[in-house]
C-alpha cells in the first residue's frame, strides 16, 4: 500500500512502523541510554536538512536523502577524528506525505550507519507544512585525538583523503540528464552515485592513528562545503595561509569530460564530497596518501601567509587567491 | 535593530550572533567535544517543535518558546534519571524572520539551561517556509539508575512530583484572557508562568538516589503528554494496571477558580506540565513525597489488572477507566 499517507495512521501508528528501523531495546522510554567507552570525549553534531533546500524529489528518491543526511553527520564527526556512537532524527512532515516515502527514508539512513554499526536510537516526528529532516549523531573520540580546524601549522602538508566535485557534477547530470550524453554508462554512474551515496571517510582513520602516532597533531575538517572551502576555514582558524598546487589536486577524467571549463569550479567549490581535507607533518602525510590511494593526494602545504593561493606549474594561468565569496550561503 | 531580518546578515552573520550564546571553547569545528564522567551511560533525547503546532507568537514570546523547548529535553532526561550535559539546536527559518526573534529564542532557552550549568554546543540554521525547532539534549546516568516505563511491579505506589494541569489552563487564559476575570492576579500569573516557564524536574533526582538508594527499582516518565496517559504508558510498558485515588490528586484553587467543570480534565489530560510520574515501594513513596513537598502526592498504586481505573472517594462519580483517547495526536 504505497499511497498511505501519514494523516491515516496518525503520528503513532507512523512511530510504530520507524521502530522497527531503531534497536528494540531503545523503544518506549523518554530517551535513549547507550554505553560509552571509559576515556572518551563525547563529539556531537547536528544537521537540518529541508525540502525544496537541501533534496528535492526530482534528483533523489527517499532512499538516497536518508543516505545523504546519514552520511553528512557522520563525516562530521569523521572530520573531529571521532567513531560514531548513534543518531537521532527529527523529522517535520506534511501530513500528505506518504508513509512509504518515510520508511524508505530510514531504510537510506540504515543502509549507510550499518556499514559503521551505528543505529537509530531515538527520534520525534510533528507536523509541518514542509518537511525537514533534524539529525543528530554523537560519536566518542579519545580527547588526544580529537582533530581541529586550528591545528595546522606552517610546513604542514595539505592532504586529501579522495576525489572531489564528482558529487556536484553528479547532481547536475540529475537535474540537466543531456549534459552527460558525451559520458560512459560507467562514469554517468559514478558522477551520479558520488552524489547520491556518498561516503563519510570514517574508514581512514585508524590508518591515520597508525602513522601519526597515539597523541598526534593533525588539523582538519570535512569538505561538505567544498574542497576551498575547508582549506580557507582551516587556514582562518589556524591564523596561517596555504598554497595550493593546482595540478596537485586530482580531476577525474569523467569530471573533465563532462565540462573542461566547470571542472576545477566543482573541484573546488562543488561540496559534498564529504571528503577530509587534512593538515600534517609532510612525512606523514606522504606514507598516509600512498597507504590510502584512491584518489588521496597531498595538494599544497600551510604558509606563514594570510591567504591561500593556488598556482597553476604550467603557468596557463595566473596565481589565484581563494576566497568564500563563491562558497554556498543559505539565505 | 529589532526589524533586521534574517536574509539581511545570511546564515553566517545569524550564526556569527548565535555564537554568543555558546560557550567559546566548543565553537568553529564540525562537531562539539565534551568530557563525561567515568562509568555512567549517555542518554539522548529528542525533540521537533513547529511554528503554529507547538508554539504561537499569539501566547508565547521568543524567550518563552525557547525556554518551553529546553525545559521539554531537559524533561526527557530527568524522566529518565540523567543529569544533563548539553544540547544541540537544529532551526529551519524562513528568511524574513526577525533576527532579534532568534536571539530571543537562544535567551530563552540559555535561561532555562544556566540553571542546570548546561550549554548549547552545537546547531544548524537553514532556510524553510516554516519555523522549526529541533533539539536534541544529552545527560548522562549511572547504568543503575536508569528509570524506566518498564519497571513498574504490582504493589507500587503511583507518584507524582507536583501540580498538574496549570499549563494547560495557563494556555487557555493566553488564548482566552476573559475566562481569567474571575482570579486574582496571582492566581493569573501562577497559572501562565506554569505554561510559559515549567521547569523541568531534575532537582528531585538527588532526594531519588538518597531516599531509593544506589540501584533503586524505579519504574516513571515524565508528564509531558499528559498525567493519565503517563500512567497509562508506564502500566502498558510494565504489564500491569493502576488504581488512581482522584481525592488524591491536588488539584490548585486557581484551576478550580477558573473552571471548576473543566480542573480534572485539565490535570489528567492538560499536559506539559513537566512533572515526573513514578513507581517505587509505597514506603520510599511516602518519605519521597513528604520531603519533596510543593505538590508532589501518591495518587494510586499499581494493580495486577489491565487497566487503569480512577474512582472517587466521595461516591459522586462512578469509577471511570481512563484511555488514551483524549490525549494529542500530532497528525
Amino acid at each position: 500500500m504505497t499511497d498511505l499517507k501519514i494523516r491515516d495512521i496518525g503520528e503513532k501508528g507512523l512511530l510504530q512502523r520507524l521502530q522497527r528501523y531503531c534497536p528494540a531495546d531503545i523503544i518506549g522510554d523518554d530517551a535513549a541510554v547507550m554505553p560509552t567507552q571509559p576515556g572518551q570525549a563525547l563529539v556531537v553534531t547536528t544537521d537540518v536538512l529541508v525540502d525544496g533546500v537541501h533534496f528535492s524529489d526530482r534528483t533523489t528518491s527517499p532512499q538516497d536523502v536518508g543516505w545523504r543526511s546519514a552520511a553528512a553527520n557522520l563525516s562530521d564527526l569523521a572530520a573531529m577524528g571521532a567513531t560514531p556512537l548513534a543518531i537521532t532524527v527529527g523529522l517535520a512532515l506534511p501530513s500528505d506525505v506518504a508513509v512509504d516515502w518515510v520508511e524508505k527514508l530510514y531504510q537510506g539512513m540504515n543502509q549507510c550507519l550499518q556499514q559503521y554499526n551505528t543505529a537509530i536510537v531515538g527520534g520525534d516526528i510533528c507536523r509541518s507544512s514542509v518537511t525537514s529532516i533534524a539529525i543528530t549523531a554523537f560519536g566518542q573520540v579519545p580527547p588526544q585525538r580529537v582533530i581541529r580546524r586550528n591545528a595546522a601549522r606552517v610546513g604542514d602538508a595539505i592532504v586529501i583523503t579522495g576525489v572531489h566535485g564528482a558529487s556536484r557534477a553528479g547532481l547536475e547530470l540529475l537535474l540537466h540528464p543531456e549534459l552527460g550524453q558525451n559520458l560512459s554508462n560507467s562514469d554517468r554512474s559514478y558522477l551520479i552515485n558520488a552524489h547520491q551515496r556518498p561516503q563519510p571517510r570514517l574508514d581512514v582513520l585508524p590508518l591515520l592513528w597508525k602513522i601519526a602516532g597515539a597523541s598526534p597533531r593533525i588539523a582538519g575538517m570535512d569538505s561538505s562545503d567544498g574542497l576551498a572551502d575547508a582549506v580557507l576555514q582551516i587556514c582562518q582558524m589556524s591564523g596561517v595561509g596555504a598554497h595550493i598546487e593546482q595540478q596537485n589536486i586530482p580531476i577525474p577524467n569523467s569530471l573533465a569530460d563532462l565540462s573542461p571549463k566547470k571542472a576545477l569550479d566543482y573541484v573546488l567549490y562543488g561540496g559534498e564530497d564529504f571528503e577530509l581535507v587534512l593538515c600534517m607533518q609532510p612525512i606523514q602525510a606522504q606514507e598516509f596518501v600512498q597507504k590510502l590511494g584512491n584518489g588521496a593526494a597531498i595538494i599544497g602545504n600551510i604558509t606563514a601567509t594570510s591567504s591561500v593561493i593556488m598556482s597553476d606549474r604550467t603557468n596557463q594561468n595566473p596565481d589565484e587567491v581563494l576566497n568564500l565569496n563563491r562558497g554556498f550561503q543559505h539565505f
